[in-house]
């Protein structure tokens, strides 16, 4: 086995820049096709210019077990429809793998869900160190009206599947209502298909920051709230 | 398997104080006897009320495969005769597991070194990013006059070997010289047997923030300037 050499990188809190990185991974929302539930609103900005929605930076570190990757993202703000930029989001390909976030400038969301149903939303604002334990899908949400950067942390072996996220969705949206974010459920949320279809789960408020775990169940959204949100 | 619900910490950036943690590990000087080379300063310094050299909070995550564990350290300015205030350093336990730092505040070098008889020093200022790989046994320093604050992210099953160190000590030692730190050879450090005592290596100069690895080999310094250090 080659021994691997120690190295440094610099990170800037505020733009998030991290120098030397690797890999740099650009979204823009013709690559979330399929992703937002305005599909008009949608294709119409894709016309206009087709936004960027966020940008991820990783350091160059092989995707080995024993190995950390560590990546800072950049999401800009903005929304289709009324829904805010966000990321792809993906389950691990070893599914047993945990990821850290650790939120450095700017505001948003980190959306949680497992297979069995289970739903999780945290609130992220500077310093906030998110923790998504192994068998959760993840994705985040930029909510405010500045790019949103957080540092992620996650093992090496740990991979990406985001076909199962783009096949069944987010069980949430996180939308804007009068001005502020609000968790409502996905009409076109394909649930596993080991789950009965018609389930009903509690809808998770969103909640304060460092506040532990997002599944209070309390609060559940009236259906009434999310109709607009069947495209049409 | 019980499935493990994400949770969040707050991270203050100019304090270190991370809530909720879970354990919190104290180091005074009287916990470090054996690893500093001036042992009358040392002794004094604990008949003085033994200092308090470093503190880790630790978030509270399983140590189990997969799992990431999180935890800010904080080491406060001072010297030890001329060596400035460390952490203990340690092997992980698995030894095929890296290891993340994140400068936050005051400023530091991280030293590593491998059984093999390889050294590598990092400096670390608020930004910096350094990455431990796999094998690397590792020490933190503050050399500045704040107190040096970073955020450490390792593998669940990573573990933690103290005793090799305690053992054989550090090959470098990081001392004030004219006021600024420079990296010399210890005198008291015992390789790992499987290698010939006498063996030449070149030291490491202290280098500058986010340049890649440690071990240029250039300026070594000569054995007078490490002369002063043969505790007596």
């Amino acid at each position: 086995m080659r021994l691997m050499q120690p190295f440094a990188a610099q990170l800037q809190f505020h733009s998030g820049l991290i120098e030397p990185y690797g890999e740099k991974t650009v979204r823009r929302l013709s690559d979330m096709r399929g992703m937002y539930q305005d599909i008009a609103a949608m294709e119409e900005l894709i016309k206009q210019g087709d936004p960027l929605l966020y940008e991820v930076y990783e350091v160059d570190v092989p995707h080995e077990e024993g190995q950390l990757i560590y990546c800072t993202s950049i999401i800009y703000p903005g929304k289709v429809g009324d829904e805010y930029y966000m990321t792809k989001g993906h389950f691990h390909s070893k599914e047993s793998t945990a990821e850290m976030y650790f939120s450095l400038q700017g505001r948003g969301y980190l959306l949680m869900q497992t297979h069995d149903g289970q739903v999780s939303a945290l609130e992220m604002v500077p310093g906030t160190v998110a923790y998504i334990p192994p068998f959760w899908a993840h994705r985040t949400v930029n909510t405010g009206d500045e790019p949103f950067i957080f540092f992620g942390v996650y093992p090496g072996d740990a991979g990406h599947n985001y076909g199962t996220i783009e096949e069944r969705g987010f069980a949430k949206l996180v939308v804007e209502r009068n001005g502020k974010p609000v968790l409502v459920d996905n009409p076109r949320y394909h649930p596993h298909p080991t789950l009965p279809r018609k389930q009903e789960r509690a809808t998770p408020t969103l909640p304060s920051p460092a506040s532990r775990g997002g599944n209070g169940g309390n609060n559940a959204q009236s259906p009434r709230e999310i109709s607009g949100y069947r495209e049409g």
